[in-house]
């Protein structure tokens, strides 16, 4: 029944219900270069492999800072292939004695893979503010519902890696020290949100990189 | 350790992840100077505080009309900073004797606050027409289940004022009366929807400004 | 009460809403002139009872080709009315002897009509490979759940005919022979895929318009 | 490749990681038996193909009534192979001279294809009351958007047959004159709400079967 | 048209359907006896107007605390009406001087009405922690979106209350401060988390609650 | 100001909102006991931070069988914790030659990270049957969108490991392979919806574990 003689017809066939699907979305790769929407960005409109691919995961970030921390994003932005399809990803690497501080993801699930070393991770139930937290070696994974505030650091003795999947395309990252002391809120401000003094506020302003 | 010393370390770990992540969606404010889409209007490109901040529900609105009642809306095309976040704010004044007469918001729950007055509020169940009804008092809240038909009437010696909510950015309302009556729709057509006479509908098309 | 003296006070109050919610979205129907988003197509401005509405699936499409069998799509491409409203439609004929081979739709659970001939139809979960199969009768419904491998073929001696609605404006439509082997995949890939050999894969390929 | 000597290590494949996944959700047909959730009834444990198929819809619903029209449902009440599915379906059948009248689904778009006869549909925008209005004839379909007061009634000289499918496994129907008259609403109320005399309320509460 | 000679046929109409659409579910208010699901809690079976309506915000919450101020929540576990619907409020009142401190809802966007009092009101970005603030007088509404840090303070010579509807039945209620040092996180954990020293923990959380 | 003292008060002020918000859903852990709902499964009582937890994915699965390829999963099913979050996870070991044939996942989108060996991976769209396909080193990832043909295989002369993320807590896994000759679907059955011929079936069936 395979039968090269039927070809002619096949194509007639074929033509036709494809030209009639040409606009089928299977996906939607960001156009970054158009403005965004609630849903997404725009769809690009030549897209390639490339476009489902990243490789800026594959090398370690830099840890030299005061975290000894950094997290690398493969969000929509860096990835545009993810765009309108509910994930998205990022590397976490945490040098020895490092921490990813107290943060949230406005949008997103995390779920980790521990790919490197030994580390703390938790989160803080909004019920309670009962602490969820295990100790992960490497293989291990673990889930922070969206939204809640949750943390890593490393207790080995060697650079820990976190490969890091988000339940959206744009998970957003909101560290809580530097969403009050790497900005410009005053320090009058600051003392009633915190219950901090003003000499402790000038500190962690001059810490993060906040202004006076 | 909140050291002003590490400042610089600090600010190469800040300056990265953050431009990094310069397109992450917080929110999408709307930009109505462009076309709607189904998720909502594309994000206007510059944001102030301002655009999610709206003051047009705090003065009454004119309830000098047929109904003695008028709703001020806080959708989308009013506060664009709602766009895209599920939900939006709406006041109804409702003068001694006025009501909100029967209607649906097609895309949107419905929950009241009544900050003023005395009503009753009622809405109709799509399951065997059973009507929920409420004499509702200054403090209390009132909830109207998505797409059912609902109304509201002042029973008290003052006006009512209700703040509302809904669970959309763009909720619509549909008033059945001006629905039927308030367009032009010919008579022998109404007559078959609504079972009512020429006469009774030339009337009702007068008192709702449709056109015959 | 209803009488025209109102009506000088109530378009007074008419004209104040119903400007002021002039942006209200019910529905939007695609402008497929402009690029796609995540959540379907941006509205088009001008929009008319014809939107709403489509004859394309009133004549019998040709099926003179290779599976007896066509689909007629009235997708977002061809019924732009859908775009965002989470439905669309198309029409099968299965000819004497034809079949809708093996395929799925990436975007939407399928609900189908029969309303005319008789047909097997069948999905097969991804739990246990287990076949969900069902003769099909003139007026007979049934369902096939979002993403699953279905396919339906006459058993009858005269034309079948189904009216598809589907969970999603722009459904998809995977067809498993043609994703193989209608295009430029080679040889020794598809040995690795189907454990078919070269001879066998060229004469599918042959048969469904594949090039070598 | 495909060899027979293969299956001992086969099993042992396949075995592993279907019992790993045996709760896999591909579909959750409802269990009417258990209380409903926000998200649908609760999934059935024992499935066959039937569950996924409906012959309700194969023969003409009853029209003598006063509408000479009648819904026939497939909602998950009836089908409960739709749960979940974002999908449901009814037939429609109006006599000759028949309404279907004004009615909202207060879950869900419906679109309808036309079987037999001819028909004027319509359905209005919350958005100025504007109505979209079509004849439809066999073969034609039409779309109208989540929540909007809509209506159909037979101008052909045979009845009409529209096979309707709603995004949504439960849509609701709340027919207007039903929801108003066919319940216990008392004269007073319904003065107020429908500018209607006392004298014209009794007579359609009797007409719809609503108590005084 | 309308005659109670139709009453009889008209019955056997309205029996059919209704019975058949028995299961309609136009609400799903929660039975909180239940456990809980992904989508909220089972609905209950018996449902009277008095589930969709709360009158727990009508009177001011206490405020003699550390923060001066209190929420008192209509979500679904007070106010079970809202179960499924997308939405949920509760009443905020801010003595003078007081502050509800930085804070995120998890679960949903916040929109607030001011009715009495002025306030300080804002939010951060996790994009550039950019702080978008203003101040809020009576009558004035601002949104919150879903999962940023926000905070509100009273700058009035009088208690200040606010009317706050959100974009989930149940929005979570994360206050830093407690979610850090309200349970039992070791000092030497919370030192790494916070940059604070032994001493400073050890004050915030005799003052939070925490155990040592 | 943070002071001790203060702890009275304060205790009366957490204890008041905490109790009145005990039933907060910030996560729902699956009860597996129970039956599934179309929005996963009902929430345990008693949650842990071991319930967040996985560590199935530490050791490689065994590779001895006819595709030289396993999928470990981490679904709800073994992973309770992500119920309702909206992602999972998996891990997928490709030994030498080893592939993962045609395959889909009914309800998520697929990303993966390579953190060993060197494969390919392609994706086929239902728009034209485009093949979308790369060869992946460690450390890079790639995206499926939901619903289409993929597949993956090792080109490398080492084991491969790919660490796999869902959109969605139950991906479901059809292989085409095995949905066609893993079951007991008839020869002339599937004669019809492969055009092989008998022989073959035999031989596939045979290979796959399928019943005559």
């Amino acid at each position: 029944m395979a039968n090269a003689m039927l070809l002619p017809v096949l194509l007639s066939f074929l033509v036709l219900p494809f030209s009639a699907m040409a606009l089928t979305q299977d996906f939607c790769v960001a156009d970054l270069s158009l403005g965004d929407t609630p849903a997404g960005y725009p769809c690009k409109a030549l897209v390639g492999a490339g476009d489902f691919y990243y490789n800026g995961l594959a090398v370690a970030g830099n840890t030299t800072n005061v975290f000894k921390a950094t997290v690398t994003p493969a969000s929509v932005a860096q990835f545009p292939g993810v765009n309108g399809l509910g994930i998205s990803a990022a590397r976490v690497d945490i040098a020895v004695g490092g921490i990813v501080p107290p943060h949230t993801h406005p949008a997103a699930t995390e779920l980790i893979f521990v790919t490197q070393g030994t580390i703390v991770a938790a989160f803080i139930s909004s019920n309670s503010n009962t602490v969820y937290t295990k100790t992960l070696y490497k293989g291990d994974i673990m889930v922070f519902p969206q939204g809640l505030l949750h943390y890593q650091y490393n207790i080995g003795t060697s650079p820990a890696v976190l490969l890091v999947a988000f339940s959206g395309p744009n998970p957003g990252l909101q560290i809580i020290a530097l969403a009050l002391f790497a900005n410009n809120l005053p320090s009058d401000v600051l003392q009633k949100l915190t219950y901090l003094n003003d000499t402790q506020i000038k500190n962690f302003k001059s810490t993060f990189g906040g202004t006076a």
